[in-house]
C-alpha cells in the first residue's frame, strides 16, 4: 500500500498568510482623476481593517484564532497523491493535489469568505452583500456570515438562479438571502430590467448591484464583499499553498511544477503565491495559472489599467483585461468568465515569474472525467481547467523521461455542476476560440484609460 | 484553539472488518420450503466468495490490499468533535461525529461498494447490477466499478430519477449506466409498466429488476449487490467504528452513547458494531439507531420472517419488518424508507443490546438546521435524523448536567438533496405518524410465514 494522503494536525496549520506585496511592486489603483485611490476612497465599500489589509506592505499577516477555529471545520485539507492517475498517465511524474472540495461549500473559496466576515464583524458590521455568478463565492459567503452572526445578501445572476436552484437552497440553509439579479431592489437592478425585462443578467450587473445595496444603507452597517481579483482575497488563499509546502516537507517532496486554474486568480494565488515566494528567492520551479481558451485574460489581452466591473463601480486596475464590457462565451466553468485578473497574479505574468496557459472546454472536461475515473472525485468545471494542464505536464514529464513533481489545487467538487457533464456525454459542449478581430474590440474600452508602468520588482 | 478533528494516518488504518456474527445467535435465513437457504442457492444472485463472507462465524476479517489502496482515497475519514454545537445547545455533552461525507459520491455507501466490487471482479465478474432510491447507493457502486473496471447497471426509481437528475450524471461520469425503474428491458419492468405506464416506480420493482437482469445474463458474469441489510455489507461499514474508536483513544475518549439512524442499517452498524462488542465485553455504553418515526420498523413492528424485498424474491430474513408490500410516506430520507431492518440489527433490538428510537421529519430537519449553522456542514436528510438524535441526548445530558461523550456518524451531505430544505423553509415538510391500524394492516403479509425464534446470544 502506496501513501496516498499526507494529513496536517490542527496545531501544525499555518498561524500566517503569505503576502506578496511585501515581495513584488505594484502599479496603485487608479480613481476617476487617474490619481492612485487612498483607502479613504474604498471606506463605504470595505471595512478599514480589510481595507489596510489590502494595502499591508508586510510579509506575514497574523491568522486570527477565531478565524481558525472556523477554517478548522475542515482544515488543514488533505495533501493527496494521484497514484491512480499517474498509473493511468504512465507518467514517472509524482502528482499531488491538495483537496479544497472538503468545505462545507466544496471548494476553495470558505478561505478567505472566512476571514472576511470575521474582519466585518470585528469592525461592527451587520450585513454583507456581495454577487455570485455560478454560486461557488455567494455559497462560501453565506456559510461564513452564519458562522458570524451576520446577515448576507447574494445577488445571483438570474440564469445561473434560475439553472442551480441548489446553490440558493445552500445560501438559504446558512440563513442567507439569495436573490435574482437584476432585481427591483437597486436602480442599478430597476434600470436593467427596464432595458430587458428578460435579461438573464450578469455578473457586471449583479455586482453593481450589490456595492449600491451596500453603500446605500443608511446605518452605515453594511458592506460589500470581493471573492476574488483583490490582494486580500489573495492573501487569505495563500493558506493552501503554506499548508501544501508543510505536508509536502513531511514525505521529502518539493514541486517541480504548480499549477492552479485562474479565473479571478484566487485559487491559483492560493497555491501557488508561497512558492512564487522560493522562486524569486532563487528556487527552480515552473507555475503555470490555466486560464479557459475561451476567456484568455492573461495569454491573450494586454497588461492594462481597467475597471473591474462592467459598470465602472471600482477602481482602474493593473491587470490583464480583456476590457470590462466584455462578455465570454457560455462555457461551463462559470467561475472562469472574467474579463480581468487578479493585478497581482497579472504583474507576476509581466514579470515572467509565472507563465499563463489556457486549456479549452473539451480537454477540461476529457480531463475532469479521466480524473473522475482514476481518482473517484468529480471536479467542479473550473477545476478541470487544472486538470487539463497536469496531464498535460505529466505527459511532457513522460516524453522528457523525467521525474518530475507536479502539485496542483484541487479546487472544488463539481456536486452542482453535473449538466455541464451530461452535455459533455451528449456531445453538446464546444471548444470556443476567440478571434483576433473579437479580440481587438472587446479592448477598445480601455484605448482611453492611463497605462500601467511596467515594474520589475528586482 | 480547542483542536475539533482528529486524523488517523493511512497505516493507522484497520487491516480487518469486525464481524458481529462471531458475537450473536441469529436465526437463519429461509427458503421458499421454509428450511434453511444454503449458500448455493444464493450462487446466481451474488458471488461465491461474498456469499462466503455473508455467513462467514470468523471475529476478524481481512481487509484486502486493494481494497484499502481504494479506501484510501478518502479514508480514515476526519473524527470531528462538533464544538460549535456543543456551544449552541449549551450542553455539558462532548459530541464528537464521524465525517463521512467527504468520499467521492458524498456518503458512507462506497465504504461496502469497494469491496463489493472489488471480490466480484476476483470471482470473474464482468458486470454489476443494482437499484437504488434516491440514489447515494447506486452512484456509490458506480464509482466502485469504475475503480475495478466492471460494468455497471443502477435501475433506478422513476420519480427519484425524474427528481434527482444529479445522480444519474454522477453514475455516468463514473461510467455507469443509469436507467429509470421499471424499464423495459426486463419481465418486472415490462409487468409493471403494463399494469401502469406511468407508474412512479418503487424500490420493490427495482430490487427485482436489477436481480432479474443478473440472473439471466447467460454469460454467468453478472451478478447483483445490495448496498444495506445484509451480514457483509455491515461487516464492511465496520471500518467507520473501529477508525472511530483509535480516534478517540488517541485523545483519551469513549463513549457514553453512540447513534447513527438507521434504514436497512448499515451506516447504524459501521459506527456501532465495534461498540456493541465492547458492550458485550462488559462495557457500559448506550447504542441508539434513529429510524424515522413515519417508517418505524424497530420501534413499532415485530420481530419476525419477512422477505427482503416487495416482489419476494429474496429468502425469509428474520427481521424487524413493516411487512414486505409496506409502502412508507414520501418522507424526503430516500434511504430510510425500508420496510425491514438489517437481521444483525434486529436481533441486536430483540436482545435488548442497543435500544432504538424514532425520530420525526420535522424534528430531523430543524437538527439538521442547527448543524449546517454550526458546524457548518449541510446534513443529508438521512443524517438528520442521527442528529435529532443527537441533540436529544446532548440535552439530557444537561438536564442531567452529566459530561456525556456523544459519538454519532455523519452519514452523509446533502447537496444533491437540497429540495427538501426548500420545502422545510417554505413550511411544506410534514411529520407523517402512522396509526396502529395500518401497521397491522401492512403486517398481514407475513402472517402466514414460519416465526422466528428468540435466542439469546449469551
Amino acid at each position: 500500500m502506496e501513501v496516498k494522503k499526507v494529513f496536517l494536525a490542527e496545531d501544525e496549520m499555518p498561524r500566517q498568510w503569505y503576502n506578496i506585496l511585501a515581495d513584488i511592486k505594484m502599479n496603485p489603483p487608479l480613481g476617476p482623476d487617474g490619481k492612485p485611490v487612498g483607502p479613504d476612497a474604498l471606506a463605504p465599500v470595505f471595512p478599514m481593517n480589510l481595507i489596510e489589509q489590502e494595502v499591508s506592505p508586510q510579509r506575514w499577516i497574523d491568522i486570527p484564532n477565531e478565524v481558525l477555529d472556523v477554517l478548522c471545520i475542515w482544515r488543514p485539507s488533505p495533501l493527496v497523491r494521484a497514484i491512480a492517475l499517474e498509473k493511468y498517465l504512465d507518467t514517472p511524474a509524482r502528482i499531488y493535489f491538495k483537496n479544497e472540495g472538503v468545505s462545507p461549500p466544496g471548494s476553495h473559496k470558505p478561505n478567505t469568505a472566512v476571514p472576511q466576515a470575521y474582519y466585518n464583524k470585528v469592525f461592527g458590521i451587520e450585513k454583507m452583500t456581495t454577487e455570485t455568478g455560478a454560486g461557488q463565492w455567494g455559497s462560501a459567503l453565506a456559510f461564513a456570515c452564519s458562522q458570524f452572526e451576520i446577515e448576507c445578501k447574494v445577488f445571483m445572476v438570474r440564469v445561473s438562479f434560475d439553472q442551480k436552484p441548489y446553490r440558493k437552497s445552500m445560501m438559504e440553509a446558512w440563513g442567507s438571502q439569495c436573490i435574482p439579479s437584476p432585481s427591483s431592489e437597486t436602480n442599478a437592478g430597476r434600470a436593467a430590467l427596464e432595458k430587458d425585462p428578460d435579461t438573464p443578467g450578469s455578473l457586471g450587473i449583479a455586482i453593481s448591484e450589490a456595492i449600491e445595496a451596500a453603500v446605500s444603507d443608511q446605518t452605515g452597517k453594511t458592506r460589500y464583499s470581493l471573492g476574488s481579483v483583490l490582494n486580500h482575497v489573495m492573501l487569505h488563499q495563500t493558506i493552501i499553498g503554506l499548508e501544501a509546502k508543510k505536508q509536502l516537507e513531511k514525505i521529502g517532496e518539493y514541486p517541480d511544477v504548480v499549477i492552479g486554474c485562474a479565473g479571478g486568480g484566487s485559487n491559483f494565488a492560493g497555491i501557488a503565491f508561497p512558492f512564487v515566494y522560493d522562486k524569486i528567492n532563487g528556487k527552480d520551479i515552473d507555475i503555470y495559472p490555466y486560464e479557459p481558451a475561451a476567456c484568455p485574460t492573461m495569454t491573450k489581452a494586454p497588461f492594462v489599467y481597467d475597471h473591474g466591473d462592467t459598470a465602472r463601480y471600482t477602481p482602474l486596475l493593473p491587470m490583464h483585461s480583456l476590457g470590462h464590457a466584455f462578455v465570454p462565451p457560455p462555457i461551463h466553468a462559470g467561475g472562469l468568465r472574467y474579463h480581468g485578473m487578479s493585478p497581482s497574479v497579472s504583474q507576476l505574468v509581466t514579470e515572467g515569474i509565472i507563465e499563463a496557459r489556457a486549456a479549452n472546454q473539451l480537454e477540461a472536461y476529457q480531463a475532469g472525467v479521466i480524473f473522475a475515473k482514476t481518482e473517484g472525485f468529480i471536479s467542479a468545471p473550473e477545476t478541470n481547467h487544472a486538470l487539463a494542464g497536469v496531464i498535460e505536464e505529466a505527459k511532457r514529464a513522460k516524453d522528457e523521461a523525467k521525474e518530475k513533481v507536479i502539485l496542483f489545487n484541487w479546487s472544488g467538487h463539481g456536486l452542482i455542476d453535473l449538466e455541464a457533464y451530461d452535455k459533455y456525454f451528449a456531445g453538446e459542449l464546444y471548444n470556443f476560440v476567440l478571434t483576433e478581430e473579437e479580440i481587438l474590440e472587446s479592448e477598445k474600452v480601455f484605448e482611453d484609460f492611463p497605462k500601467p508602468q511596467l515594474i520589475k520588482s528586482r
